[in-house]
C-alpha cells in the first residue's frame, strides 16, 4: 500500500471527520430542471442577454435591432465604409453573373433564373442577415440536387413550365423549413453535418459536377439525367463520335486561363481580384468570340436568348399538386439543410477571423426569408456560397451593403445588359464551373483526416463515394448515419479505466496512461466516462465484473470497488437499476461498492429513486482520496479484529 | 483567493517543479487502438478467457463446452437434480399446452402449430442455451405481430397454406437474424431497447391483446384484422347484437377462476403451482363441459379438430417469393428483436438472482438455431417468455433438463392426447390469454418512471400509446427513436459546469452543486462532461464564450480559462478544430487556455493532430490544483512586473 498521505488523516479515524461533506441536497424541482435543460438546448448563447434589466423602450429598440440587424448597422453607416463595400459589391457582381448563369444550367433552369436569384435574395439578406461578409448566391451542389430530384419527377425539356413551378415550390419549402428551424432554434440539427461529412460531400459533388461539365467541354447535345459517376462517364464516352474538337480547344483554353488566374491569386493574396474577375473576363471574351466568329455554326453552342427585365412574380406558379409534391419536398428539405450547413459554417468561419459572432438560428431565419421571398420572385435556392463570400471578404467588404451593391449591379444587368450575355458559349460556362469545382476538392483535408482519425476519414469517404457513385442524398445520409452511429457507439461503449495513485501526489489517474500509477491493496478504482444509459448498462455491468474477475485472477482480492462518477453527467432509470444490480452481484461476492463524486444530475436521480439509500450515504465520497482513506481504515480495523480473534482462538 | 496550499508549493515558483509530469506518450499504433476498441465493442465480457494459456486438448474441450453448453452440464448431471427438473418440466408443460394453443390463435395459426412450437425448440435450447432457468415457448406479443404483419399480405382465412408458409419464412428470417447478430456479437443492438421501452411496449400489447380477446369472450365470429385499440373496440361494440350471453358467462367464470389462482399464488409464494396449473385446469374443465354440454351448439365455439402426430417437416414450405418476402422479412426482423430482448433480459434477470452469468451473444445463437430448426419443423417464433420462465424457476428447475421434460410431455400430447384438446372452448383460451396479459401491465413501474424520470416515462408512454393506438411497429420505433434522440441530445448538449474550490480542501467541484465552493480571481475553471464531437462543437464553443461573457459582465476579468478534460473520453476532428478555434477567439480577448488532465484517447488525438503544440505542452496540467498554482504564480509575477513598471514610470 503506497498511499502517500501528506497532510491527510492517514490511517487515523480522524480522517473521516476532516473529509468535506458530500452534497445530498434535495433534487431541484422538475420545472426548474426542464427549464434549465430547455434553455441549454435551445438558447445556449443566451441571445436575449442584452434585453435583461433594461427600460422598456430600450428593450423594444434592442429587440428590433436583434431581429432585424439592418437597424443596428445602417444608422451607424458612414461614407468611408461605402467605398470598400462598393468595390466588394462590384467584384462579387462580376462573379455572380457568370456563376448565376452556369449554376442555373446545372439545375436545368433557364440562365436568367440564375441572374434573378442574385437580385432579390441579397437584398433580403442585407436586411435580416447578421454576417458582414457573407455574399448571397446560388451554389453548385444544391443546383445539381434540385436538377436531379425535380428532374426525376418532370423532364425539364418536355415540360419546362411545370419543372420551373416545382423548382420554385422546392425553394419555398426550403425557405419554410429554414425559417421554422430558426424560430424553433433547432440549429442543433445542422450540427449533425460534421466537417468530415461536408468535406466528403463537397469533394464528391465537385468531382461529379466536373465530370458532368465534360458534356459542355466536348460539345455534346444529349446527356444522361442521372447523377452518378458511372452513368456520366458512360454518357460522355459512348458518344465520342459526337465530340466537337472546336469546343474542346476553346474549353481547354478557357479552363487553362481560369486555373492560371487562380494560381496567381493563390500565390499573391493581394491579387485576389485576378481570379475574382476572371470568370467575367471569360464570359466577355467568349461572348465576343462567339459573336464575331458565329461560333454556334462551328459546333460551339451558346446560351441563347435571355429575357430583359426584372424578376417576374412567381407566387402563382407554386405547385402543391400531391402528384409532384414529394419531389419538391425532398429537393426542398435536402437543399435546405445543405444550404444552411454551408451558409452558416461559412459565415461563422469569416466572423471568427474578425473576432465577431454569428447567431446560427438568426441566420436560419434570414436564409429562410430569403428563399421564401425568392420563391415568390422567380428565384431558386440561394445561400452564402464559399467562393463568393471569400471574394467579398478579400475585396474588403465592411457590411452587408456589399450585397446591396451586387443587387444593384444585377438590376442594371437585368434591365440593360442581359441580351449581351446571350452570346456566352456554353463551353465557357462549363470551364467556369469546372474551375470553381477544382477548388472544392480538399484532398489535403482528407489526407489530414486519414492521418488523424480513421473513422472521420471513413465518414468523409462515405460521403464522397456515396455522392459520386450512388446519389447525392444517399451519400449524405450514409455519411451522417455513420457519424451518428459512431456517436451512439460511443454512448454504448463508454471508456472505463482503472485508476492508480501517481507516486508522491494525491492524484489518481488512468494506469494505462500513467504506468507508474499504483493501486491500493484490496481496492479497485474504476473511472466511468459517460452517462449511464439504457444503451450501455449491460456493457458497464459486464465490464465492471470483468475488471473484478481480472483482479481476482491475478491474485489481488478486491474488497472495495470505488466507482469514480465525476465524468458521468447523467443516468437514466435503466442505469439506476443496473447500479443496484451491480451492487447486488458484488455484495454476493463480498465486494463493497463506493461512489465517488456523483455530479448534480446524477445525485438528484439517485436521491429521487431512493437508490442512494440502498447504496448508503456513507458509501458516497467527494474524492478518491477520501474514499481510499476510509477504506484503508476499515480494512485496517478488520485486520486488527481478525488478528485479535485469531489470538483469542489461540488462547 | 482562498487557495489552501497545505503541503503544496503555494505561490512559489518551485510549485511547478514539484508537479507530476503530464504524459505526452507517443500515441498507440492505429492497429492496436482499433483492436482494443473492437475488443471492447464486441467482446466486453472477454468470453474466451478460459481458453488462454492452456494445452491444446483442453482448449478444444473448453471451446466445445463454450459453444455447446450441454457438454458442460450433462456430464456432471446427477439423479438428485433430475427430480427437480422433472417436476418443473411437467409444470411448464401443463402451462405450455393451453398457452401454445391460445397464442397460436392470436397469430391466426392452427392451434396445433402452438403445440409443435413447444416440442422441437426446447430441445434445441437445452443443447445450446446457457441459461438454467429459461423455459422456451411462444409469446403473445410476437404472435400478435406475426398475425398482423403477415396477415396484411395474405388473409389466413382465404389462403391458409400460403399464410402458414409465410409465417415459417418469417420464423426462418428471425432465426437467421438472431444467429447472425450472435455470431457478429452485435448484442449491442438489443441494448437499444431500454427497460422503459419494454415496459411501455408490453403494457400496450397487453391492453391490445386483452381487448382483442373480447372477441372470444363475447363469442363473435367476424372481427377486424387491424391491431389498434380504436378498430378493435369498434369491432366489438358494433356487433352487440351478435354477442352470446352463454359465452360471456362461461368466459367470466374462467377469468375469475384464473385471476383468483393468480391472487393466491401472489399471496403465498409456495403456492406458485396453483396459478401455474390453473390454465390446464381451465382447459380440461372447459373441454369436459363443452364435450358433455355440446357447447358448440349453444354459442360457445370450440377449437375443433387437432391433428395427431409429431411436427411435419416444413422446409419445403419456406416461401421466398419476392411478392411476399417483404411481409415475412418485416415480421421476422421485428419479432426477432423483441424475442431477443425478452428472452435475454429474462434469462439474465433469473441468472442474477442465482449469481450466475449469461452471455447474451451466445443466447442469441441458441435462440437463432431454435428458430431456424423450428421453421423447418412447422414451428413459429419461440423465445424465453417471462411467465413460463418464472414458473420454471419457482418450480425449482436446476438445469435446462426441464425443457427436455417439457418437450417429452409435448411428445406424448401430440402422439396420444391431441384430439382431447379439440373440445377446448375458445372462450377458455381467451380467458387464459387475458389473465396472462393482466400481469404484463406494469403500472407500478410506469408510475415509478413518472416520479423518477419524466423523459423515461415519455419513452414508456410513447411505446404504450403507439402500440395501442397506431400499430406495434410504429409504437416500438417511436419509443426507440425517442430514446436514441435523447441519447443524441445528450451528446449534442453535454453538461458544462463551473468549478470552485471547496474551502479547506484541494478539491474543485461544481459551484451549483456545492455552493460554498469558491473561484479564484482571474481564473475560470470549466468542467466539460462529454466527448467533444461534431454534434456538440458549436454548443461547446458558444457555451464557453458565454461563461466568459458572464464572468466579464459581473466584473470578474478572466485571464485564464482552465478546461477540466477528465470527463472527456474522446474527441473527433471537428472537436480538435473547435478547440483551436476557441483558443484563437480567446487569445484575441487576452484569455489563455489551459487543459487539465486530458485522458489517453484525447491526448493521443491532440498529439496526432499537432493540436497540442499549438496549445503548448506547458499549458497542459495533470490536476486543477497544479494548474491553479501555475496561473497564480504567473498572475503574481505579472502583477509585480506591472507594479515595477509603474514605479519606474513614476520615477
Amino acid at each position: 500500500m503506497k498511499y502517500d498521505g501528506d497532510g491527510g488523516g492517514g490511517e487515523h479515524p480522524d480522517g473521516r471527520s476532516r473529509q468535506p461533506a458530500v452534497s445530498f441536497a434535495e433534487p431541484r424541482g422538475f420545472s426548474r430542471v426542464v427549464r434549465s435543460k430547455l434553455m441549454e438546448t435551445l438558447f445556449p448563447d443566451d441571445p436575449f442577454r442584452e434585453l435583461k434589466n433594461r427600460p422598456v423602450w430600450l428593450r423594444v429598440r434592442k429587440g428590433v435591432q436583434y431581429f432585424v440587424p439592418v437597424f443596428r448597422w445602417l444608422p451607424e453607416y458612414r461614407m468611408e465604409l461605402f467605398k470598400y463595400d462598393l468595390l466588394a459589391g462590384i467584384t462579387i457582381a462580376s462573379l455572380a453573373i457568370p456563376q448565376g448563369i452556369s449554376y442555373a444550367k446545372l439545375a436545368n433552369l433557364p440562365p436568367v433564373i440564375g441572374l434573378y436569384s442574385s437580385f432579390v435574395p441579397p437584398l433580403i439578406y442585407a436586411v435580416l442577415g447578421s454576417s458582414k461578409h457573407l455574399a448571397v448566391g446560388t451554389v453548385a451542389a444544391c443546383s445539381l440536387i434540385i436538377g436531379a430530384t425535380v428532374g426525376d419527377a418532370v423532364n425539364p425539356e418536355k415540360n419546362l413550365e411545370l419543372y420551373l413551378s416545382l423548382v420554385f415550390t422546392a425553394t419555398f419549402f426550403s425557405g419554410l423549413l429554414q425559417i421554422t428551424l430558426g424560430i424553433l432554434r433547432l440549429g442543433i440539427l445542422v450540427d449533425f453535418l460534421s466537417h468530415s461529412t461536408i468535406v466528403g460531400f463537397m469533394g464528391g459533388t465537385a468531382v461529379l459536377i466536373c465530370l458532368q461539365q465534360l458534356k459542355g467541354m466536348v460539345g455534346l447535345k444529349h446527356f444522361t439525367t442521372r447523377t452518378d459517376v458511372v452513368s456520366v462517364l458512360r454518357s460522355v464516352f459512348s458518344q465520342t463520335h459526337q465530340w466537337k474538337w472546336e469546343s474542346i480547344v476553346v474549353g481547354t483554353i478557357f479552363l487553362a486561363f481560369l486555373q492560371f488566374t487562380r494560381f496567381v491569386s493563390k500565390k499573391k493574396a493581394r491579387l485576389f481580384w485576378v481570379s475574382a474577375i476572371s470568370p467575367m473576363v471569360t464570359v466577355i471574351v467568349g461572348g465576343l468570340f462567339a459573336y464575331f466568329a458565329h461560333a454556334e455554326n462551328h459546333g460551339i453552342p451558346i446560351v441563347g436568348h435571355l429575357d430583359k427585365g426584372l424578376n417576374p412574380s412567381s407566387i402563382g406558379k407554386l405547385n402543391f399538386d400531391p402528384k409532384y409534391i414529394s419531389a419538391s419536398l425532398k429537393a426542398g428539405i435536402i437543399t435546405a439543410m445543405i444550404a444552411l450547413a454551408e451558409g452558416i459554417s461559412i459565415g461563422r468561419s469569416f466572423a471568427i477571423m474578425k473576432n465577431e459572432q454569428i447567431d446560427g438560428n438568426k441566420e436560419m431565419i434570414a436564409f429562410g426569408m430569403m428563399n421564401i421571398v425568392g420563391s415568390f420572385t422567380s428565384c431558386y435556392l440561394t445561400t452564402g456560397p464559399f467562393s463568393k463570400t471569400a471574394v467579398n471578404f478579400n475585396a474588403g467588404c465592411k457590411t452587408a451593403m456589399s450585397n446591396v451593391i451586387m443587387s444593384i449591379c444585377m438590376l442594371f444587368t437585368l434591365l440593360f445588359l442581359a441580351h449581351l450575355f446571350s452570346y456566352t458559349p456554353l463551353v465557357a460556362l462549363s470551364a467556369i464551373i469546372m474551375s470553381a469545382m477544382f477548388g472544392l476538392i480538399d484532398y489535403h483535408k482528407a489526407f489530414h483526416l486519414f492521418k488523424a482519425d480513421k473513422f472521420d476519414f471513413l465518414i468523409c469517404m462515405a460521403a464522397f463515394f456515396g455522392v459520386a457513385f450512388i446519389s447525392m442524398d444517399v451519400g449524405l445520409m450514409l455519411s451522417v448515419g455513420l457519424a451518428v452511429g459512431r456517436a451512439l457507439l460511443y454512448i454504448a461503449r463508454p471508456a472505463v479505466c482503472k485508476l492508480g495513485n501517481i507516486p508522491d501526489t494525491r492524484i489518481y489517474r488512468d494506469v494505462e496512461q500513467y504506468p507508474n500509477a499504483i493501486g491500493a491493496q484490496g481496492i479497485l478504482i474504476l473511472q466511468l466516462g459517460s452517462p449511464i444509459y439504457f444503451a450501455n448498462c449491460n456493457y458497464i455491468r459486464e465490464r465492471i465484473l470483468r475488471w473484478i474477475r481480472d483482479e481476482d485472477s491475478q491474485g489481488r482480492v478486491v474488497e472495495y470497488l470505488l466507482l469514480e462518477f465525476g465524468g458521468i453527467t447523467s443516468i437514466d432509470m435503466t442505469g439506476v437499476e443496473t447500479l443496484l444490480e451491480i451492487k447486488r452481484i458484488l455484495e454476493a461476492k463480498g465486494v463493497k461498492i463506493i461512489l465517488i463524486n456523483p455530479r448534480i444530475g446524477v445525485m438528484e436521480k439517485l436521491i429521487l429513486t431512493k437508490c442512494i439509500d440502498v447504496i448508503g450515504r456513507e458509501a458516497v465520497f467527494l474524492s478518491v482520496e477520501d474514499a481510499i482513506h476510509s477504506c484503508i481504515f476499515s480494512l485496517h480495523k478488520s485486520a486488527i479484529a481478525q488478528t485479535k480473534s485469531e489470538e483469542i482462538e489461540m488462547v
